[in-house]
Formats: C-alpha cells, sequence, structure tokens
C-alpha cells in the first residue's frame, strides 16, 4: 500500500499535480553542510579504500564512548535496517517466532518472512494510549519465541514507551531467557526522554541510525550495539556481503556525533512546533489523536477506510499512508511531519475541509 | 590466512618496522578528483535522500546504454560482491551444488557456505595455462548443479577465458539448463579482451563493479545485469537489506562511466608497465609464471610451502599471499601489483635474493 501510494504520487506529479506528501518518512531538511564537508574532505584525504566490515575505528570508539559500551560490541552498518536484518538473520533460526508490537515498521515483517521467522503480532490501541499490554505480551511468549522487537518511539504512533513499562518488558525476557531487540533510531530527537535498553543491560541488541537525527537517509549509515558473539557474527556477514560502510561516510557520522547535541536539539525545535501545529489543526477534525511524544509521524483515527481516503484524499492533492501499511490499523493513517509549517497547515486544513464535507 | 598476513602486517607496521605490501587488492591510486567532486555536488544538491532499491535511473539508463541491456535488468548494489551474494541467494536453494574454477576469490565459497549450497571446485594449473577442462566442467554436473561461476579475468591468476572456452562453457551450462554467474570486474582494464557473458546471452548473470576501474573500492558501488524476475527478487532483497546505495555514490558513479575511456586507459597502462616489470624480475628467480592477461595479480609456482613462505618474507620486509587462500595452491603465492613501480623493483629484487640464498 505505502509503494501504490507513491507510485500513485509521482504520476500525479508527473501530470503536473501540485502534492502535498504527508506520506514520506523521509526528513525535507538537507544533511548540515558540515557534515558534508567533511565526507568531501575525507574522501578528498583518500578515505576511499576498502575499511573494516566492523566499522572503522574511530567511529566505533565514539559510539562506544557516547554509549558507554565496549568498542567490540559496536558495529557499523549501512542504515539501522541492515543492523536488524543482520541481527535476526545470525539470532534467529526458521520455524523461531519473535513478538512484534503493533502497528509496526512492516521492515521488521518482511526480513522475518525472509528468514522463515513467524511474527506474533502484539496490538496496542489509540484507546488504551498505544500501551503494550504485558500480560498479553507474556501469554503470546511460547518455547519458540526468541526476541521481543521494540521500536522505541514508535513507527507510526510516536508513542515513547514509559519507563516502568520497559522495565516490565525487560523483566518479562529475562524470565523467560528471550531478547529484546530495541530500534531506537528516532530517540535523539524525541520529545520526551526514551529509557534505552542500554540503560538495562548490554546483553539484549541495541540499533541505532543516523538517517533522522541528522538528516541522514540516504547516507545509510546505523549501528548495533551487541554482545560480542552476536558482533562476530554480524562482522562475518559484512564480510561476505557488502564489505564494509565507506569509510568517508563514517568519517563524517563522525562529525556528525560531535554535533549531536546542537543538532538534534533544532531538530526537535522543528519537529515540537510542527506536532503542535499538527495538533491544533486536527483538534477541530473528528479525528481523534495520540498526542505524539517523538517527531515525525501523527496515526490519527478516521472511523473508515483509511485505504479508500487515501485515494480519496489523493484527488485533493493530498498524499497519506493509510494504516494497513502498519498492521490491521485500517480506520487510522499515517501523517509525515517532514514538511514545512506552511505545508502543514495547508495540507490539514484541505483534509479537515474534506473530513468536514 | 589472508586476514593472518593482513594482521600480522599491521602488528609489524606499528612496531616500526616497513612492509612492502604485495597482499592488498586494492588499487594504491586515489579515485579520480573529478569522481570525488561530483559526489560533493551531488551531496550539496541533496542527494542524501532515501533512493531506490534497484538504484537510481540515471546511472541504471548509463549502464544499461552501455551494456545494451534494459534497464529493468540492471541492479545497482554495494560493491559486486553484493550482487554476487544477492544473485546466489534469489536463485539458489540450500542444498543445491555450484561449480567454481579454481584456484577462486573465496568470498564465493563463503557466500555459498552462508547460504547452505556445496560448491564443486574445477581446479585448474599453471602447467595448463590456467585452462578450463571442459570435460572436467562436464564430468561435475550433477542433477542438483545450478550455476557456474567464472571470474573472467580470474582473481588470483590474471587469466582470461579464451573466447573458444567461453563459447564452450556457454553451450555446456546452456545443455545442462544451469546458469553462468560471470563475474568481471578486471575486465574494463584488462590487458587481453574479455569475451563477456553477455555477449552470449542476456538470460545468465553479469557482475561487476567500480572498484577497480575507477579505484573506487571503499564506495562500495557495482551492479547486477541479469534476467528481470530475478533482478525484482534482488530489489526486493535491497529493499529489507540496505535499503539503497546512498544516492550520491550513485551520481559519482554516472560521472565515473563517462570517463571510463579515459581512465581505464590510464589505469591499463600503469598496470601493464607494472606488469611487465615484475615479470622481468620475477624470470631471474626459479619461480614459474604465467604472464597475465590483465591487471592486479600475479600466481607464481614456488614449489614450496607458502605459508611459511610467506611468514619468512615477512621478516624480510616483504608481505604476501599464501596460495592456500585461494584454494588448494599451497605451492603458488598471490602478488598484487597494487604498489609504485620503486616499491615493485625494490620488493621482488628482495625476494629474489631470498629465494637464492
Amino acid at each position: 500500500m505505502l509503494y501504490q501510494i507513491a507510485e500513485k504520487v509521482i504520476e500525479l506529479e508527473k501530470s503536473g499535480k501540485k502534492i502535498i506528501k504527508f506520506n514520506v518518512g523521509d526528513p525535507d531538511q538537507p544533511t548540515p553542510l558540515e557534515i558534508i564537508n567533511h565526507a568531501t574532505k575525507a574522501m578528498k584525504e583518500g578515505k576511499t579504500k576498502y575499511g573494516s566490515a566492523a566499522g572503522e575505528k574511530g567511529l566505533r570508539e565514539a559510539i562506544a564512548k557516547q554509549y558507554e559500551t565496549k568498542l567490540e560490541k559496536v558495529v557499523i552498518t549501512p542504515g539501522s535496517k541492515w543492523a536488524i536484518y543482520a541481527i535476526m538473520k545470525v539470532f534467529l533460526k526458521k520455524g523461531d517466532n519473535i513478538i512484534l508490537p503493533s502497528p509496526h515498521w512492516t521492515a521488521y515483517q518482511e526480513i522475518a518472512r525472509d528468514l522463515g521467522v513467524e511474527v506474533k503480532l502484539l496490538e496496542t490501541s489509540l484507546e488504551n494510549n498505544w500501551e503494550i499490554d504485558l500480560n498479553k505480551l507474556e501469554s503470546l511468549i511460547d518455547e519458540k519465541t526468541k526476541m521481543i522487537i521494540v521500536n522505541n518511539p514508535n513507527n507510526p504512533t510516536s508513542k515513547v514507551i514509559a519507563e516502568n513499562t520497559m522495565q516490565e518488558i525487560f523483566e518479562i525476557a529475562e524470565k523467560k531467557g528471550i531478547k529484546i531487540l530495541s530500534d531506537e533510531c528516532y530517540a535523539d530527537i524525541s520529545f520526551k526522554k526514551v529509557k534505552s535498553i542500554l540503560d538495562f543491560s548490554q546483553e539484549h541488541f541495541f540499533v541505532n541510525s543516523f538517517s533522522k537525527t541528522f538528516a541522514m537517509t540516504g547516507w545509510r549509515l546505523g549501528f548495533a550495539i551487541v554482545p560480542e558473539k552476536i558482533a562476530k557474527e554480524i562482522i562475518r556477514l559484512n564480510q561476505i556481503t557488502f564489505t564494509c560502510v565507506p569509510p568517508f561516510i563514517q568519517e563524517a557520522g563522525i562529525k556528525a556525533l560531535s554535533l549531536k547535541e546542537e543538532i538534534s536539539k533544532e531538530m526537535k525545535k522543528i519537529y515540537k512546533a510542527r506536532a503542535n501545529l499538527a495538533c491544533k489543526i486536527l483538534a477541530k477534525t473528528k479525528l481523534k489523536l495520540y498526542k505524539p511524544d517523538a517527531p515525525f509521524y501523527l496515526f490519527p483515527k478516521c472511523f473508515t477506510d483509511s485505504e479508500k481516503l487515501a485515494f480519496d484524499l489523493l484527488d485533493e492533492g493530498i498524499a497519506i499512508t493509510p494504516g494497513s501499511a502498519f498492521g490491521n490499523y485500517k480506520d487510522h493513517f499515517r501523517i509525515s511531519l517532514t514538511l514545512a509549517e506552511s505545508q502543514i497547515r495547508e495540507g490539514l486544513q484541505k483534509l479537515r475541509e474534506f473530513l468536514e464535507r
């Protein structure tokens, strides 16, 4: 569905129609110039040769320092998606199952399918403030369950898991002997503080990305912090697949990390203003909304078939993503706030008018 | 063994010892500045966002034009190794087998192992000018054989498969209903013309890389030209793993392709001179050598245990790669000519003296 909408948007734009794109999860900001300049400098200095399959020492060190861990546990990957794929590939076996709170980013499910791993969806609801039901979680665990994935903050709900909930998920996982894979790629620019899996233990799996925090989606730079044994297996997989992340991109990553405080502060400010604006406009509609804990996404309930709504809205020049792209959520849709405030205002006003018809 | 030598080299260099490194298959030249500048321009123009999992249209078009094929058959990958991994993953099943002429680049074997695919080595010999024995090839094919890999020109022998041999391999493959995966990543700078698999058919698998031709190893840019059905499956795999190759790197690739004629001509000239120099010095030793058809590597026979030789030579300040890194070739070793002529002269003179002791 995501792709169908995206293709229809391209088609409409080619025909000259102006579309306000609330369907794209890619920051509208350019990558900060300092980061680009640093990549250029590194290229000119010859950092264009084969690098380590584990990642360059400088970047691994910088990450290890920032997350108070050992360099040996850090693996640099072409995006956090590869980190997720690699962790699941080396840790899970065909026939295993994993638990995935839903609504969810579809990549987890597609990766599981590729690996022959079953996914048990743990549904959450707007009515229950997108809280994870711990009893339901525990009841889903069987002898073949090896992992629970948490996406914290969540795409598409922008829910941050409460600290005590995270504590309880951790305790359940420890008790049952299963691992948590915590994808925290929106955490650095979250409005609400995120309790990281790393705050509980370094024996579980943590992944993060430079994509959202630094507007570096196309650079494909992410990392995993995992137990050393798993790190070694991922490095071996890296060696026989993509070899290494370009060293000059990793140099840019070192620069980005050094600017993290100021860049993430600025990003948060921009997205907070957008979220406030969007919530204010949507409050005047019949849509039901969770006030986002984190940037990028809103996932309102529309009490109607959002696939039909998505195609109707395209005629109005607005692209959204139907909830069915994130699980059994046909009566929700996702709005990405990766647009300037003026566009958000215009698009959501149009949406409001459409809904009032 | 490759890694053990590489690690020992790092250790020795740290202790202050000067090592002439004939063990590295990474061009010593910098990436041409025009290519770097083009990447910078693309970054500044915002080509830092998510791109297509198939590769950017501009680069796919440029490749399709150059290889006289359809854009839909071209997939851009993070290095040719990923192209090989992806083709093998989507085309082969656990329990299948493939035929691999040897000596061979170990990655093919490691990828096969990861996929649960058996590798049948088809050994060639210096005495027979590294020719592929077609009867032996045919006799190795059984009902579980799905693919033969040709690395043309070959790493480590620098042998280019003769046109009529390639024709016969193709006919055997067609007759037996198996596919050829042709890795031609040294072809554009080969001294001898390479008969590409694409000259026979577009129903087999072709992979190539920007690494060697343009001194872009660390950029991780390669591509596959494969039947559309396979292309679609690779694109799907790309989507759930690394997402896309950075768009600004692909822009650099477009620039590189536009400069291919002049850059490859210059590269060939440099490597031809190096190969001539090396052959001239080695002719004065007891080593037996095949005159290389292509740049980068020599794979002489030393009539002794080359693993021991490799460690002995490290004491002399020379790093080579023992033949065991490429199959059952303990009495061969690999020399990479990715060094300036002065270094080649100094290193090989030392080698000659050592062998005369």
